[in-house]
């Protein structure tokens, strides 16, 4: 009030209406949804994705089009950052760990993306940390698979994982007999024992720079009682109090030894025991987190966020209970989207469409989310299931 | 599913993911909360500023920079619309009529933006439709109030309205006396009895073409004991059941009468008597309306949209009780934004700050809002009073 200039914030940066840039690698419906946040706060991004139609192109401040695994590419792109980010985890890390080197805030840390990335890595990582998870052997390839099985080292069935790039379940099958296994790319992979479960949770753990660490409520994944798919997210999981804690503590403990800034997502089993064991993580907004959008009081998105400008972390309580149930392209169906119905689910308490932006609908391709929130948990579950069985994605023509 | 092209909404057009475009006249802060909706439903976007730094500029699909108020520009925005409507009222009428005659849907229709445009004509229709308000004298120019008062027809005090271009409080005075009334501009207004009220209340309404209509909770606006300033709005109003009842009904009548298609804001006294007045009503999302973003089932936005597109409208109770609090430029600072304190209050439960997106602040300017939902309405009216004593809209130099 004397004139001069002085530091008006607690933090050293003026993020708000400034020239901070915040650099996002990846531009999908995550890296959109993180937007609408950055919007709201008015912080400036940059965002970088190889294909020109990405949702990202529209709510960025400015859009680059490029590959996430070149180093020059990302090493140019990030060092017009302040803050760089991502939204899918496969981006070159050799270049993330220059542009750290060079000063460029990067979030989540080189190094724990580099745990995750490989799924080998993180499971030995698991193991080393004394964090519960399922048995597994490693392989350089999958034909040594064979080999072990021949030894009588390996046995039948088992989750044959490839270490490398599986993303939203590609590179994860459930390995029976030979033939299952001559099916499968022969790379670098793990066999992991088929663990017998109750649930299948997860839980979305925020951790800041500064250490601040919160976790979401557990959510549950409801699975089709035949196709063993996941129909439903459903936030609070329907399990013992016990259950919750337990689940929120090993989620914890995983994003502090991993050392990870950001959210990181908790994908967890729940045994027949009660035991909770970590399957897998993503050092990102998750689809597991879409409910906090109308559930909770800070969003997954707003709150990766916080934590990596190093926000104080905001409140993870939920404001009422929600399910989630996935847009994805309807078989058969290939070509300029038709979101089947939409106007009956709109006319539903409670629910709320997200629609990611992609012109063209193909088999199983995700192309957006329903949320449906209600004060009562089984009233949001009911109208989710009419939600599931009105909507669908098709193209104009089949 | 037979391979021909099927027509697979309820709706004849297919506005997600598609080649449909909504044109917004105006590209401010109300543009651009709207903008985060049309982003969740992926539907295109284009907006008309008068400014190159509006805060529409990023999030809307294509930005145009253009007069309002110029014909020949808003005939040509317009044409490359399929569905138009406004942030802002005052824009160009006879475009807007002549747009109509070609087959653009405009909404607000034109002759419901006519009515509202002058708040002359506004009282007229009140009067005509026997809605209730505050008695008036209209005049053709300030200076007829002199005369008439000499002739014993105007009493002080009184409340002056410009008759056009009021917006956000500007145009509006109370005269006392002659000092009061030889400031004001020479122009078309009225003269309004000085109602003695115990609330101001408002209620936001949505109409759509279909004329299926739907009203949020009433709120309050609750003033500063001194300085006669709303320092915050408040949801739900703490007001008798038989007195909201009354106020919905009164706004739900006023959207109809003037054949709103979208948003209506009715801002309304309560008198000393219970008895409810239109103050003045406004065709577009409002200030009134913004708890909803994080208050609200539907928000105002989404509603709006929902309403001018034809959908189903949206549930509007509420998920929990809402405060909000307007983030204006401090007094004595003129510059680029800083906005002090902002970490602390991002650390207080249930907290969302909007900035608007406007990198300069001057004294009263509206930069942003900010809202507190809590489950109980009386700790979010205690959090927003921290929230206020915390947070300041400065500049880094004064």
């Amino acid at each position: 009030m004397n004139g001069l200039p002085k530091k008006t914030t607690g933090t050293s940066t003026n993020f708000f209406s400034s020239d901070f840039k915040l650099g996002i690698l990846g531009g999908g419906q995550l890296g959109k949804m993180l937007l609408q946040e950055t919007r709201k706060f008015d912080i400036q991004t940059r965002v970088l994705d190889p294909s020109e139609e990405a949702p990202c192109k529209v709510g960025s401040d400015y859009f680059e089009v490029g590959d996430l695994m070149d180093y020059q590419t990302v090493m140019e792109f990030g060092r017009k950052a302040d803050v760089l980010t991502i939204e899918i985890e496969n981006v070159n890390l050799d270049a993330l760990a220059a542009l750290e080197d060079e000063g460029i805030k990067v979030y989540p840390p080189t190094k724990s993306l580099g745990i995750i990335q490989n799924k080998a890595t993180q499971k030995l990582f698991y193991t080393d940390h004394e964090i519960p998870t399922a048995p597994y052997s490693r392989y350089a390839y999958t034909s040594e698979i064979a080999d072990s099985i021949r030894n009588g080292g390996q046995e039948f069935p088992f989750v044959w994982k490839s270490a490398r790039f599986g993303y939203d379940g590609q590179g994860v099958k459930i390995v029976r007999n030979e033939a299952d296994l001559k099916s499968l790319p022969n790379v670098e992979c793990i066999a992991e024992e088929l663990i017998p479960f109750k649930n299948e949770l997860a839980v979305i753990v925020a951790r800041s720079a500064s250490g601040e660490i919160s976790s979401y409520p557990v959510v549950e994944m409801e699975f089709h009682p035949e196709a063993n798919q996941v129909e439903y997210v459903i936030c609070p999981a329907r399990i013992a109090p016990e259950v919750e804690k337990k689940a929120r503590e090993v989620a914890l403990r995983v994003s502090e030894a991993i050392g990870q800034v950001g959210l990181l997502a908790v994908e967890l089993f729940q045994t027949e025991e009660d035991e909770i064991l970590v399957n897998e993580v993503a050092p990102r907004p998750h689809n597991s987190g879409h409910f906090s959008i109308e559930g909770s009081f800070t969003n997954q998105f707003e709150q990766h966020l916080r934590a990596v400008l190093g926000f104080p972390l905001g409140n993870t309580d939920s404001k009422l209970a929600g399910v989630m149930v996935n847009l994805v392209g309807e078989e058969g169906y290939q070509g300029p989207v038709v979101y089947e119905n939409i106007e009956k689910i709109l006319a539903m308490k409670g629910v709320t469409p997200h629609i990611y932006g992609k012109r063209l609908t193909r088999p199983f391709r995700k192309m957006g989310h329903v949320t449906v929130v209600n004060h009562d948990l089984s009233t949001a579950r009911e109208i989710a299931e009419e939600v599931k069985q009105k909507i669908r994605v098709i193209s104009k023509e089949k």
